[in-house]
C-alpha cells in the first residue's frame, strides 16, 4: 500500500446465510485489527450492521423482522425500508468513518437484499439494483467476505431458535438464498471461505483477505 | 357515465398546506357521497391518509412525523420511507377498495411529496419521480382537489400548535411548498379550489369536482 493511502479507511462486509458465523468472526476481526498493522495511526474500527446500523434503523429492523400484527410489509414496501435503512447507515456511519481514516466492519449490506429478497424471494431484480444504486449512492465495499456454508449446516447451527420473519421461509427458500450468494459472490469479485471449517481456520482465512487489501 | 361505468370506484385524493381544511371538507365529503348518486349499488366510500393509511404506515408516521431523538431520517432516507408508506397504501388498502367499487377518498398522496420534499425541502425532483413510479406502480388518482390557501391563512389558522417535523421548515419553506402545490395543480391537471372561501362554498366546490367525474 503507498504510504498516502495508508491513512485511508476500508469497508469490509460480511455476507453469508443465518449460521454461517458472521458475528464470530466480526468479533474476531474486531480483536485482531488493532495489532494488524493494517490501520492508520489513530484509525479506529467500527462494527455496524443491516438492518438496523442506526437509530433509525433499529426501528426500521423491528419493522422488518418483527413488525405487529398486520404491519408485515409487502414486496415493494420491504425493498423500500430496506433501502432506507441502507442510505441512513451510509450516509450517517459508513461514509463518515471512512472519511475519518476508519475501518468498517458491516455484518449484511446490499448483497443481503439481492439474495434474500431477490434470489430468495424472488423481488424484482431490476428495481433492487435500482434501490441498490439510491441507497448506496454509488458505495461499494473494498471487500466482501463470503461465509459460505451448506443449508443443512445452518439448519443444524440454528437449532430450535425462533426464526425471524425473513429466516421463516423455510428450506426451499434457504437453498435459494445460498445458492444466490454463490451466484453474486462470482458476480460482484467476493472472496469466498468455507465457513464449515474450524473457526480459528475461518479466521486466518478472514484475516488473509484483509491483509490482501494491503497489498 | 356509462352504465357498465358505474360499477368501477374512482380515486380522489384531497392536496394542500396544513391548515387548507382537508380535514372538514374529507369529513363533508363523506357525509355528502352516499346520497349523491355517484356509488354504484354496495359501493361505499373509505377514507384514508398518506403517511399512515397502513398499520405499517402508522408506525412509519411516527419515524417520519415524531421521530425519536437521533433517528430523524435524512433526506433520501424519508424519500424512501414515504415511498414505503405509499406502496403499503396502494397495495393494501387504495387498490382492493377500488377493485371492489368503492370510492377512495386520501388525505395527500404523491403530489405532497413532490411538494413537500421536492418543492419545500429542494429534495432531488428526479429521484421523487422515480420513487413515485415505483411506490404507485401507475395508479394515479382520479381526480386531485388542491385546497388553495394562502401561507397566512395557514399560519393564522395553525394559531399557536405544535408543528411536526415537516411543519417545522418555518415561512420560507411554506411558500415554497404553497408555490410547489400551484406548479403542480398546473402540471398535473388538479382541480384548484379556493380554500380561503367560507366552508360551505368550499365543500361545493368540492362536491362539484367529484360529480364532474360522472360526466
Amino acid at each position: 500500500m503507498p504510504e498516502g493511502d495508508r491513512q485511508a479507511g476500508r469497508f469490509v462486509v460480511l455476507e453469508g446465510i443465518d449460521g454461517c458465523g458472521k458475528t464470530t468472526q466480526l468479533q474476531r476481526l474486531m480483536a485482531w485489527l488493532p495489532g494488524s498493522g493494517l490501520l492508520a495511526p489513530g484509525g479506529q474500527v467500527v462494527l455496524t450492521r443491516e438492518p438496523g446500523g442506526t437509530p433509525l434503523g433499529q426501528a426500521l429492523r423491528q419493522l422488518l423482522l418483527h413488525p405487529p400484527q398486520g404491519a408485515a410489509p409487502l414486496s415493494t414496501a420491504e425493498l423500500l425500508l430496506y433501502a432506507a435503512d441502507r442510505t441512513q447507515h451510509v450516509e450517517q456511519v459508513i461514509r463518515p468513518a471512512l472519511a475519518a481514516g476508519h475501518w468498517v466492519l458491516s455484518d449484511r449490506f446490499s448483497g443481503s437484499t439481492a439474495a434474500y429478497q431477490g434470489h430468495g424471494r424472488g423481488l424484482d431484480l431490476a428495481l433492487i439494483a435500482q434501490l441498490e444504486v439510491i441507497a448506496t449512492a454509488g458505495l461499494q465495499p473494498d471487500l466482501t467476505l463470503w461465509l459460505d456454508l451448506p443449508v443443512a449446516d445452518s439448519l443444524r447451527r440454528r437449532g430450535g431458535r425462533v426464526p425471524d420473519r425473513i429466516e421463516a421461509g423455510g428450506r426451499p427458500f434457504l437453498e435459494r438464498v445460498a445458492s444466490g450468494f454463490a451466484t453474486l459472490a462470482q458476480q460482484r469479485g467476493w472472496v469466498a471461505i468455507d465457513a464449515a471449517a474450524d473457526p480459528q481456520q475461518v479466521a486466518e482465512a478472514c484475516q488473509a483477505a484483509l491483509l490482501g487489501l494491503a497489498r
